[in-house]
């Protein structure tokens, strides 16, 4: 990808539009939405919202009519036929843990359909590998349903909890999986979705061949609720390992860090299940600030790998030993800490997992969530860190995340002392000089959190043209009346 | 996916459609393209477009206007915004192997785009596992690219000294190893290609995670060439395994087959390559004809399962022979021969790759590619011969593939002695019973051959109409003026 740059300055500066001319009153949109769902299935009251309006990062703060709670896949095309017939617009919601705004209101005058009261399993098919959910289900439940029957669902993430599968499709999400498992999309084989009109796309698929027809799947995958309402999935469940065996491994620098990966790779293939790079930072800040019980590394270190490989039935044990001894024996690396229990490995977990958190009790930061080919991350991250505390002098990288993908969390930490606000007042220099790097690298501005409304412009000025024409294109073409997440993702 | 069953015997008689209005002649066409290509660049005498217009099973008998072989992208762009100009039809076309006739003409009036003459790497990248090829490029010249830098390629296919990397992609061709790596769509990270009007689209990525938009990546891939045309792709490359262990086992039944297969997989997960069925009568066959040197099997079986483990760099060996021994004391299998060399290997392999071929060798065949969730294979064999069988009595079912994929070539050779002709004249309820078997079980009628022109009216009656609505409007939101592959896949 070339570097197309504009003014930067637009992205974090959604314009607040005009809402569409509507022939119906909020309150006649509220009377219609009570008649389709019951009391029950409406929240109108902006005191009770708040659940539905409040995103993690506590960035946008535009109200909602209403929130619409179908509770069934026909409610859901119901309230679909009626929104198209109106003009009204609609966002579809999961467990609201989005970090581009999405799933929140951009104009005000939409309505929110939580998908969270379709929530069940409707089948799990061992034999077959798949099972398939209604896409409110909590993510964390979606685990132990497959754990359950002895399975395992590979899509991890810090918010599991409160993610749910519409909403992990819809942005097609990540976590520290990809490396072996793929992100959501790879882990979905087909998905029933209510189109903006009311019609019902029945693709839900157990099949891992079907050559007929277009990848409608993929399209729906990933389109942050813009094409259609995701309504269940067939998900790739996954035999459980026997083991994992994990490792935190000093490493000098990243590129260190990229020799290993490669060598790992080599020897485990896709057993490589995640490779996470973590920097001394992290472990200081979660140290001073209580977050581990105890230092869960073999010391001091510039640099950390999270490193796990899985061991099927029937395999040998110690492949990461072995593996490790091999680097320590070229030079390459000189301490690590294989987990040695199941509270070892969970303290390493938490370690990467309190990454991002720990970052706000150092203050207010600045966040990018950036993929390169994997062989330009120390090039990132040395070049990214250079430019960004020339702009921001004493500002604080912490770079860390899925290196094996390419993919780094390139946050910043404002300087030691500094004013919160007025570090991110300056943050739009922050941006551009990162994503000036991540262009020329040939990378993505958005790796694995998306568009939504925080990126809308972002994307314009940096998207191959002819690919946004042919999301216009796509766009127009199912949802014509432009229902469906308004403004999101295509602005 | 509920059986929606119509007449089956329109699916077999494509209607020749009356050509679009063009407001060009014949010759002005040829005139154009030769201004466009040179004279070297095109093929209009018919005395030498057989190659083109001969595909492997000899069933599609339409001329073509003329064959053009574009040099460069510009030049497929230049024929594109011509064509669209004027309401010319055009074929992509790579090796001419597919076997559904997507690249070969329909009506007559179309203009075959031959990218035979992309055919170069434009660049290899072993740290980030990418390699970026143009369109024309020979799967096995890719397989070669990719050797050359230690790493592997692994999408393998009977044909693949003669497909071409963009037919592949235009089709998701599948193959031996998609268990364990998937199929074209999952080994593609992204495309390059030249849309109806001429635009093109630069979705080359060798990015892992990029989420910034709709996934056209996916929608190109497979859509047989109505959308765009293929020019480049990324491609994903692997570390060579050390070493593959194969093995043929002799399995009672395909229940037997399919408990190997769920005890392989876990034992070995991703490292389990290749999982594919052979019915008895195939080893008969091609030891009658003399395919094969010597019999590569343990002795006669009703069936046999070619089985093969990759061992990466520092794994342990025996692993196969570990899991087929835990396999023998449970009395699941009783037999089987494990690969001591390269030629055993290559021996059991020619044994799978010729079991298409070696049907020819009987006379007539009836063929269908079909796959079911794996768990129902056993049910679809058992129903599917039984019922093809009281349509045609003395018919031979030689039900062969990708067991581990669901996806079974359900093939019949005609009774012996029968005569070939009368035989295929009868092949409508064959495909019928088939078909109708397959629906029930939820699978699909085209795993990995795809829709063309053979398959399009049956396409009509399977699909879920909402699908095929939303593909009609992607088609025309695409190429408005119909004029990319015309009438394949949608009709």
């Amino acid at each position: 990808m070339e570097a197309r740059w504009g003014k930067l300055a637009r992205a974090r500066n959604p314009v607040f539009k005009a809402p569409i001319p509507m022939s119906l009153s909020t309150a006649e949109i509220i009377a219609q939405l009570t008649a389709l769902l019951g009391p029950g299935g409406v929240i109108a009251d902006p005191a009770q919202m708040g659940a539905y309006l409040n995103e993690p990062r506590k960035r946008f703060h535009v109200p909602a009519i209403a929130v619409g709670l179908p509770a069934t896949v026909e409610q859901v095309q119901a309230i679909a036929r009626f929104a198209n017939e109106h003009g009204v617009g609609l966002i579809p919601q999961g467990g609201n843990t989005g970090l581009v705004g999405a799933q929140v209101p951009l104009r005000g005058d939409e309505v929110i359909i939580s998908l969270s009261r379709l929530d069940k399993v409707r089948a799990i098919d061992i034999a077959a590998g798949t099972m398939t959910v209604e896409a409110g289900m909590i993510l964390e439940n979606a685990h132990k349903a497959a754990e359950a029957e002895g399975a395992m669902f590979p899509l991890w993430l810090a918010s599991q909890g409160s993610a749910r599968i519409g909403g992990v499709l819809s942005s097609n999400a990540g976590g520290v999986n990809v490396l072996a498992f793929g992100n959501a999309r790879e882990l979905c084989m087909g998905v029933e979705a209510v189109l903006a009109d009311g019609r019902l796309y029945q693709g839900l698929s157990s099949l891992k061949k079907d050559n007929t027809g277009y990848d409608l799947k993929d399209l729906l995958v990933g389109a942050e609720g813009t094409l259609g309402i995701i309504t269940a999935a067939t998900l790739k469940i996954f035999p459980q390992p026997e083991e994992f065996e994990t490792a935190l491994v000093n490493v000098a620098s990243p590129e260190v860090a990229l020799t290993l990966f490669q060598s790992l790779r080599e020897r485990a293939g896709s057993r490589l299940n995640a490779f996470e790079l973590i920097p001394w930072i992290g472990l200081d800040i979660q140290l001073r600030h209580g977050m581990l019980d105890r230092d869960p590394t073999a010391g001091p270190s510039p640099w950390y790998a999270l490193v796990e490989i899985s061991r099927m039935k029937g395999g040998t044990s110690g492949a990461l030993q072995s593996a490790l001894e091999a680097a320590f024996e070229t030079g390459l690396v000189d301490n690590a800490v294989i987990a040695e229990s199941l509270a070892d490995r969970t303290r390493m977990w938490d370690f990467r997992e309190q990454m991002s958190e720990c970052q706000s009790r150092e203050g207010a930061s600045i966040k990018h969530d950036v993929s390169v080919p994997i062989a330009a991350v120390p090039q990132l991250i040395a070049e990214g860190s250079i430019a960004a505390q020339r702009v921001v002098p004493g500002i604080r990288p912490v770079p860390f995340g899925h290196m094996g993908d390419g993919n780094i969390h390139f946050n910043f930490s404002q300087p030691v002392g500094a004013d919160g606000k007025a570090f991110m007042a300056g943050a739009e220099p922050v941006h551009a000089a990162i994503y000036e790097i991540v262009l020329k690298l040939g990378g993505s501005v958005s790796a694995e959190h998306g568009i939504g409304q925080l990126k809308t412009e972002l994307l314009k000025q940096v998207k191959d043209p002819v690919a946004l024409e042919m999301m216009h294109a796509i766009k127009n073409a199912l949802d014509p009346k432009g229902i469906m997440n308004p403004g999101k993702m295509l602005g």
